[in-house]
């Protein structure tokens, strides 16, 4: 079958590789339909070294179950379903508080790419099938897949900066970044009731959907430009949430920057830094709380779910460009390029 | 009038100053009838310059209102009141959300010392006295005066430790820290429910009062073996709330390591770091999150002024020494050598 593989930094192929198959009693081998390239995919794409290559890329998936293990209860064949980024039981004790990023079970984990195989394939093992998957009441050809697709990372990511954050009616958020998952949070800050949503991003196409999505303000400066303006449109005093969407120190120093004495700053751009100012100055003086991590997206798909079917979210409008497997390569480089905001895969 | 200055550290005499004066139509003036030294006090008496120096001393008080300024409204004299170590409005937006300690007032702030003026001398001028000073129903003798008096900051300090962590019935708490806040937060952290309260301290008499607020384990070692023993302690998984309240960054270190997946480290020992450790490794990986901050003591007086009035809590029980203003700089040298754990000033 084909897969993707990231050989080291700019370099992905799309070649043949073993079929995939069931290995362990509580696997499922899925045929992808649908399958997408994230942001986070970005970054071994600008660092990866040969050493740590090839490795089988894409965790973002919707598909065909076409076998199940013997221990695989709840799922049958011809099953379409989503897989969450995070492979999880979904019945450990944090599972059961809904943090399947930490989910006990020994083979539960998540990275690029779901164990040894990735969603950017014609095929994948899932482990922990029962828990990690979800069924989906439509079709393989349903317009709603893009929308749907999203339940497996950015949307569900985009949600738990927001719920992390515990955005309520008539607070004003400010959202760092203008990608997939900044729109996602933007959007979903919009459903939790935010009244005044500020988008710290540059790039129009990017800003002009996050309007849409429920934006209220663009503030395309950065630095202590873009913080000046971020306070002056919310009274002087900064936003009650700030959904940091980036990962990058500049961004984790204009989330301290933007955010209201007491408010939070709830990080789902994975930290590309360790050490951080947290300290008096930082965020100790004004009750500043941090917040966020690898979103347990499994937790969010049933309330999600129903939003996307009804049409009251269209959270797949992240996607502006559609490609098959041969197409990953130039995928890549076009979101790499800024010249496509997400890609989306039809094996 | 006699008061105590800080000449530098480890320099604490009590001289004779100006009397204190209503400066401000919201100022009133309080005769000092009971304070204390705090832990916070130390870190000058380790670190202050004689550039710095001298400098007022105190900031919890308990004392009987002198004189108003023409503004006050709430306060007359021969009033019982006893002073939060924060002066704020307590009626602008800051304080409506209960962050007195964020106070937008220009003439709002703490630190040590309320302004040029401080609490362990015979008299003081408070400033926003309306929105700072809180009336007692009890006369300056009373028997509940040292509990009354930890309403200025340790039992406030300590509970917002606990709040800030949003403590839930059944949960277990990890409480870093044997003096007297790290006690009030084991006290709090039971009156939220706690079910199993970790105390990490070395300190004998200490954690034997420990045990008697709350605690149902201690822990005396630190570092690694520290961390290895909660782990132990709380079934390997580390506790849902890690209340922080030394303020050094070892301690910041331990409550990394004891903290529970999906759970929370809430500071109120003010750090003597500004950064630390807050990445993938440190916080994200798991959704540990961060709260805490300066405690808005104000906002939780009469929540807790109720339960020492009927015996409920005995937060008093802090106090180990008992002192007149002559006997302050002793007082400092006995708090700093662990001799006392917390001085009782009675003017």
């Amino acid at each position: 079958m084909r897969a993707t593989l990231m050989y080291r930094a700019g370099d992905v192929r799309v070649e043949n590789v073993p079929d995939s198959r069931i290995k362990h009693p509580t696997d499922a081998l899925v045929r992808i339909t649908a399958s997408c390239i994230c942001g986070s995919d970005l970054h071994p794409y600008h660092s990866m070294t040969a050493a740590d290559g090839p490795a089988r890329m894409g965790h973002e998936l919707i598909g065909v179950v076409e076998e199940v293990g013997p221990d695989v209860a709840m799922l049958a064949r011809g099953d379409l379903v989503v897989s969450p980024f995070a492979v999880s039981d979904n019945v450990c004790e944090f599972c059961r508080e809904n943090l399947q990023t930490s989910c006990s079970h020994h083979e539960a984990d998540f990275w690029d790419g779901i164990f040894d195989e990735g969603g950017q394939a014609e095929a994948i093992r899932v482990p922990l099938a029962d828990g990690t998957l979800v069924k989906l009441p439509v079709t393989p050809d349903s317009a709603l897949v893009p929308s749907l697709l999203t339940l497996a990372d950015v949307l569900g990511t985009g949600y738990h900066a927001a719920r992390a954050a515990g955005v309520t009616p008539g607070q004003n958020v400010t959202v760092i970044g203008d990608g997939a998952v900044g729109l996602m949070a933007v959007l979903s800050a919009k459903r939790l009731g935010a009244e005044q949503i500020v988008l710290m991003g540059r790039h129009t196409d990017r800003t002009d959907l996050g309007r849409e999505f429920g934006v209220t303000d663009v503030v395309a400066e950065r630095g202590e430009e873009g913080i000046a303006r971020v306070r002056e449109l919310t009274g002087g005093q900064g936003s009650h949430a700030v959904l940091e969407a980036v990962g990058h120190m500049p961004a984790y120093e204009q989330a301290l920057g933007v955010v209201r004495p007491g408010g939070v700053i709830s990080r789902v751009g994975v930290p590309q830094y360790e050490e951080a100012p947290i300290g008096f100055a930082g965020l100790f003086r004004h009750n500043i709380r941090l917040a966020g991590g690898p979103a347990p997206v499994r937790a969010y798909v049933e309330e999600l779910l129903p939003d996307i079917l009804d049409g009251t979210i269209e959270p797949g409008r992240v996607f502006d460009a559609t490609t098959d497997l041969e197409g990953v390569p130039a995928g890549y480089k076009d979101m790499d390029d800024r010249t496509s905001l997400k890609v989306l895969i039809k094996p």
